[in-house]
């Protein structure tokens, strides 16, 4: 290659959705050759009204699909395995992922009936994957979910070494710690770009390794011994459920699972291998009657005050099986996701007020590398370019500055958006365009069906209510046949005897005779016309805005 | 008194709204009198849609009205006042509170036009009230408003101590610190039961001075002078805001007060000479471009992420007046309130799209006791009962527990319900009874017309819209004239060629006709038959359950 020959590049493009919700996607391309890392779902923010999940627009994807080798999973969470089966339908491409993972995967892709549409391949640590242009090596990571991998990404324009979710965990519940000498091993070799998980990144510190919850639980154990316990952390911690059932076994304790999610992962770990249960310690929840309190412990879901979830439907009274009693002994396993506060207060609340006790600290790790982890790889690969990943603007913003801190100039450091295109060579790498990106609403059966402005109605409709006008006219003759009827939902309280909508009633037939009279024919006219007027009123009377939705029906013969 | 004669008793009994949710108020009633502890309101929670503030149903006072002395108000936090200028339309009775507290009542009376028809009366710390069978004695407190009072209520049943929301600060910005020799020599008296904060009870140790906090202010301001500085923190906090006009004047800086809540209570407090601003330091929004930005300090509310308030505009890029700079540096000085953490977030995220450096650290302390202040008032009053007060349940519990640590039996310490009433004599205390007690909700200018039927349509309306079904009917003759016409809002995204409202309306067609052959006469029978067959259908089709509303239009000559 001659010297003032341009380097190769690779192009990098976070996929995930407007404002970057939580969505884990990103492409990578080379030439004829796309491959995608993750495929994850977001839950909806509290302005999304009545919507399930939000998945990413996979628009460019599809515009390039005769390049797209497959998705690259590196471990089972939501945010990066979610989307998978709604995308799979519309870009049906080889899926790759270690076993636990694909386990997961699979329980999905059945639910959703398409299981045998999908390529699968399920990759071991260490093994090498080709897909077109690109060759992608499976690393051993620890996380909060059991056989997370990073990926070291070999491209024409060098290798870029993505690490997941993960954390440096010298001594796991299960399986091997990170394989932190093939990082150096690679880095050695030179690392074109690092792509490091930053949700830990405003943490000073090492995050302890999930076996120190286990001391913690045998600790919680012999201390409590005369009350059951109940026990919420996530479904997905496999680790953490291991740890709960080993104390359980080592106190002579019989073990419930409560909720369906929950109980699914821990089948699928259990069948793979994942999770050692000794016999006789699981027993049905109908079971719990036959052994004494101080016997039984309910692990269950519902740790972050999710309403439907099987502790919610504990502390509030409505689970069909298990009630909580006043010396039970709650313990939550796991912190608040930000936004989750209030609802896991509202259940302390309501526990406290069943006259349980709560334990509801030092029996939770975090599964996200530190800040001393975050720099402890950075000084293993030794990237030129520095590309934060997963976490929200202050997070990204947050190992940016680490980043800097460890030598590594500002303009190779790039904190991107979603839909910016980052070219990468050996020279350089710049944003040098941007692909569609953007939120599909997920709600019922509907995939996309739910729109801005349908959202936009909710939120009217939440806000104020509605007002419905409803006029029959004869538009042969020129005369109002029946009406006008008012129907509220949602605005005031209707008394038998209000005012309110009697006068809005009477401003409506005003209206209606006025544009009779002057001969309106053009129907929205008529509409905006009440709709102006007794929005007016209705400001001028209650300081609302509901939705004014006039009707008019031709009865003319 | 005879030996087995009966102890005199008071009653006291919460009656801030149904699941405490932040409404301080407290009734306390001997014979003939009733006097009441603060009037505040409550913030919706999320399942309150369109709600703009919550204020607590005073059925139980109205009842009583002619016992009613007066209102006592702690100090001036909206939890603990905003409900007044409600209350006293309704119950127009004396008010009694230190000056800045008054000063900030005075302001919301005028808001709502009342101030002429209330009787107001400011009192001193260490001054005696007398009202009815009762007489209140305010004392000094610390807390992160000036002029805080704790109450000591002296009865024919004994003397009650209540400490309003309180911490111990030995070096206060402003004024005096907590009267600790009068908490011990009312303990030393006697005292038959404390009403304590616990909203920081689980919190070990002591809360700083707020004192602290300006060498804090201090060293980023000695640290930032290149940049501009904007420092967010609540409206109400005018120590904080002293603090920063202090170090403001020291470093040369100007500053501007922006947000139209901090702009009143500002101009009350440095009116009533809570606040000492240096002259020619205060300069208007507009005068912002006659200085250089290094020169200058923005005090903002916006602290909590509030969605409209003076930050989160300059964030999100709709302030009329402020852009956020590249170089800004940006100081949170506050904890986010649970709930508002992600709020919060939001706000920090698109700082950061700005290119603004933001410090969110050891620049906030606490207005509440941690766990040795409340010990410390323990030890001081030495009650015969405890009642702890202010906070969820958890706090309560947490406040009670330390009670217990202390010595106190446990059949001598209540958590109270809403609504509960606890007679407390020498001899004894005990719930005896239950008031009714209820949350109002005020929209807009409506206080009380949105009930729960409301609110539950127009959480229906956000989950899954409306569909709406109109039949214009000859009901002389039974025929169908017009319709059915269909509309929805909030309900799917609709297309001109949509299939579904097509089918929908093909339904309603024949549930329609059938009526008509059967000669079904009644029509919420036909309107029930339609809402039937369209759920089912809708279900089938979406997994949705829009509010279906039929209406029906006679139109018989």
């Amino acid at each position: 290659m001659k010297e003032n020959e341009k380097k190769p590049s690779v192009k990098i493009i976070p996929l995930g959705g407007l404002e970057q919700i939580g969505m884990n996607i990103t492409a990578f391309e080379y030439e004829d050759s796309i491959i995608v890392v993750d495929c994850g779902l977001a839950f909806p923010e509290d302005d999304m009204l009545g919507i399930d999940l939000v998945i990413p627009d996979i628009k460019y994807l599809k515009e390039n699909e005769d390049k797209v080798k497959g998705f690259l999973i590196t471990h089972g969470h939501e945010d990066h395995i979610g989307a998978l089966p709604y995308i799979l339908k519309e870009l049906p491409v080889p899926v790759y992922a270690t076993k636990l993972t694909m386990g997961i995967i699979e329980n999905k892709l059945v639910e959703h009936g398409i299981e045998n549409l999908i390529r699968k391949k399920v990759v071991s640590f260490g093994q090498h994957i080709n897909l077109g242009q690109f060759r992608v090596e499976f690393i051993c990571t620890n996380h909060s979910i059991a056989d997370a991998a990073a990926f070291a990404i070999y491209s024409p324009a060098g290798v870029i070494v993505h690490t997941g979710d993960f954390k440096v965990d010298y001594t796991p519940v299960y399986g091997d710690a990170i394989d932190l000498q093939r990082f150096a091993e690679l880095g050695k070799k030179g690392v074109l770009a690092l792509m490091c998980d930053s949700t830990n990144a405003e943490r000073p510190g090492f995050t302890p390794s999930e076996k120190t919850v286990g001391s913690t639980f045998d600790k919680i154990f012999s201390e409590h011994q005369e009350t059951r316990l109940i026990i919420a952390t996530f479904a997905s911690n496999v680790d953490r459920v291991q740890q709960i059932i080993n104390s359980a076994y080592k106190y002579g304790r019989k073990v419930v699972v409560e909720g369906r999610s929950m109980v699914g992962i821990i089948e699928t770990a259990q069948n793979l291998g994942y999770l050692k249960i000794p016999e006789n310690t699981l027993i049905e929840t109908e079971q719990l009657r036959n052994y004494p309190d101080e016997k039984t412990v309910i692990i269950t879901t519902g740790s972050q005050g999710e309403s439907m979830a099987a502790l919610s439907r504990m502390a509030n009274g409505t689970h069909r099986k298990i009630s909580i009693k006043p010396r039970d002994t709650v313990i939550f396993s796991s912190h608040p996701i930000p936004g989750n506060e209030k609802a896991v207060s509202k259940v302390m609340n309501e526990l406290y007020g069943h006259g349980a006790d709560i334990i509801f600290q030092d029996t939770h790790v975090s599964g996200h590398a530190c800040q001393e982890e975050i720099k402890l790889i950075y000084s293993l690969v030794q990237p030129k370019f520095a590309i934060p990943v997963h976490g929200e603007m202050r997070h990204l913003k947050a190992q940016a500055r680490l980043a800097r801190s460890l030598g590594i100039e500002k303009d190779h450091i790039f904190v991107l958006q979603s839909g910016d295109v980052l070219e990468v060579s050996e020279d350089e790498a710049k944003v040098t365009g941007k692909v569609p990106v953007g939120n599909i609403f997920v709600d019922g059966l509907g995939v996309g069906d739910v729109g801005n402005v349908v959202l936009r109605d909710r939120q009217h409709l939440a806000e104020d209510g509605i007002f419905i006008v409803v006029v029959a006219l004869d538009s042969a003759n020129g005369i109002m046949v029946s009406g006008p009827d008012v129907v509220s939902r949602g605005f005031v309280y209707v008394r038998e005897s209000d005012e309110l909508l009697d006068e809005a009633r009477e401003i409506s037939a005003q209206v209606m005779d006025r544009c009779l009279e002057r001969r309106v024919g053009d129907w929205n006219k008529m509409k905006n016309a009440m709709r102006d007027e007794l929005s007016d009123f209705f400001w001028k009377k209650t300081k609302r805005r509901p939705m004014i939705l006039p009707i008019i029906m031709d009865v003319a013969e």
